[in-house]
């Protein structure tokens, strides 16, 4: 893997990651781009105790581009985008409207691969163990801010999630701070080892390994349908060897990483049978934050790295909103039983 | 107001509120329902602590009925309904597709005109009232139900947001448990008291009223957009004398709410201009669960009803989605920073 790094025309860094060590990447920014002024503030929710960002610079944000003005593919000749060169395997550059930046974190976008109309699940085994390596170097890349306490690798797939850019791409979010979802965990982390000296993301994987809810499970990964799973159709995927962040997978569970992922993003496209367009998804990696814990009484290695991989797509043609229940009161409905998506997920196994 | 109490053809609950005392509801339903089999089960997710409801029976509920098959409005000759009166005033029943039943709760609807093509905003002050009553009398009756602690009444409006049946109504549930969302809140008063001797709501009230985020005040209620808002529109919406519940409200807040409501709704509908179709929202009620609270430290007087009333429009033609950062780790980003929200929700004052 080589890795280059370089500053687009207004000074923001992307990072060239490619498969092969002899590649050279110095084709310059040509674009005559202004610096944007960003202005993210971090408030705190006295009710709740969460934050929130806001983040007024990004309303004219770019939206739904014709694809042949995609800001996500190569550069070809006067067709300039964020990306200088011609080519490339893995990209990854600073958002231009962040929803963080400054004091308050930093956004990153990751292209996955120069081809427009691929999707994740299209990357060969090689390309998407790329993806990983890249992840894993931003993450201890964005750990060195002092502007960054959480490190968020996610992807969010599909317009009915909201997706502007039909480039496949993520995105990766460095908070300033632990996020709720998070914080929340910790707290439940630390309660479990007091009541009962062991670690619950042990205990919750050694119950899910029993049960009825695994879809797939190599020799360094497992994926299940959790027992409250929030989302119609919902996995979890662990490494078998508990680690609190990217940075802890070994070369073992890094190689076994693309072709376990492949398939479940593959599953999830079958889920609601032939001609139904791709399945929308959100793929969202769990690491633990970085710096002491001592606030929540937890070590960072009591933490499991982990992706949370859903739909919002509760059956052919409709979608799961999130409306007043959700919304309003953080209580979740979800038609479909975890054990009946679990069912499914093995169902539609590649033959 | 007159309250008449009958009974749906597959023995549902359903009560008509009239203003007038004089009518009567006495029409039967002619509709030969099966009891619909419901199987809710709630779960807890052992990392977040919080529950999920499981409802398997919802899959095939009604979706997009075209109007003239609408089920919320009244009877009228041979086209059946819910409602079997060939009028009403203000309707409530058993949902015949609850997300929660038998002991993970009770669902119902809230018919709030027989108008099929109104919507709330269009009630006359006198109707905005009886729904008020409505909702109080069904906080006073389900709160008398062994499986039900929280009762949370609420209003979706809009496909955007997933609404499925166009005619006005909003649902009433009768959750089982503290939810999440208000069990975050209960421990945010245990720990503020336990640090300033204050009560938490006070002091947000006292300190939004001095800012510059006051949207509309009248005699007994306040309305402001919040400091750490997550929704590009939002408001709270609080009466000025504190109440754990809709029944402590006396009746001179009763009587205001109707005016001070229907303007902030009205107001929502001019947020983004002409032309532009109405704006989607959700608005919940936030009440003080019933029961004692010891285990979150605090009484139930300490809780502060209040209404939210909030959009996912951000601008015209384009929606706040909840993606990775919201989903994945309950980070909000907003991108309309609240002064600005709350300078539109002011400039758009009815002359």
């Amino acid at each position: 893997m080589k890795k280059t790094s370089t500053r687009l025309a207004d000074g923001r860094e992307l990072i060239y990651y490619d498969v092969r060590d002899d590649v050279v990447r110095d084709a310059v920014d040509r674009r005559p781009l202004d610096p944007i002024a960003t202005a993210s503030a971090v408030r705190t929710d006295p009710l709740l105790g969460e934050f929130v960002t806001i983040a007024s610079h990004r309303q004219s944000r770019t939206y739904h581009p014709p694809a042949d003005e995609c800001p996500l593919c190569p550069s070809d000749g006067d067709r300039l985008s964020e990306i200088p060169d011609r080519s490339y395997d893995v990209a990854v550059f600073e958002n231009r409207f962040p929803s963080l930046a400054g004091d308050a974190g930093r956004c990153e976008v990751v292209c996955f691969t120069p081809d427009h109309d691929a999707s994740f699940a299209d990357l060969t085994d090689e390309r998407a163990g790329l993806v990983l390596e890249a992840w894993a170097d931003r993450t201890a890349e964005l750990s060195q801010l002092d502007s960054v306490r959480q490190v968020f690798c996610f992807e969010n797939r599909g317009a009915e999630i909201g997706v502007t850019l039909g480039h496949p791409h993520g995105q990766i979010y460095g908070y300033p701070d632990v996020t709720p979802r998070t914080a929340q965990t910790l707290r439940s982390l630390a309660a479990h080892r007091e009541r009962t000296g062991r670690n619950l993301f042990a205990d919750v994987l050694d119950a899910e390994l029993a049960g009825e809810r695994v879809v797939l499970a190599g020799g360094h990964w497992v994926a299940f349908v959790p027992y409250a799973a929030r989302w119609p159709y919902e996995v979890h995927l662990y490494p078998k060897r508990q680690v609190p962040d990217l940075l802890g997978l070994d070369e073992a569970a890094r190689t076994e990483f693309a072709q376990i992922y492949l398939e479940l993003l593959r599953r999830f496209d079958r889920i609601f049978g032939e001609g139904e367009p791709p399945t929308p998804y959100i793929a969202a990696w769990h690491q633990a934050p970085f710096g002491p814990l001592a606030e929540f009484d937890v070590r960072r290695d009591e933490f499991a790295l982990h992706l949370e991989l859903f739909t919002i797509r509760r059956t052919s043609g409709k979608l799961k909103f999130l409306a007043g229940s959700e919304s309003g009161m953080g209580a979740f409905i979800n038609d479909v039983p975890p054990e009946a998506a679990a069912a499914r997920l093995r169902e539609v196994a590649s033959s």
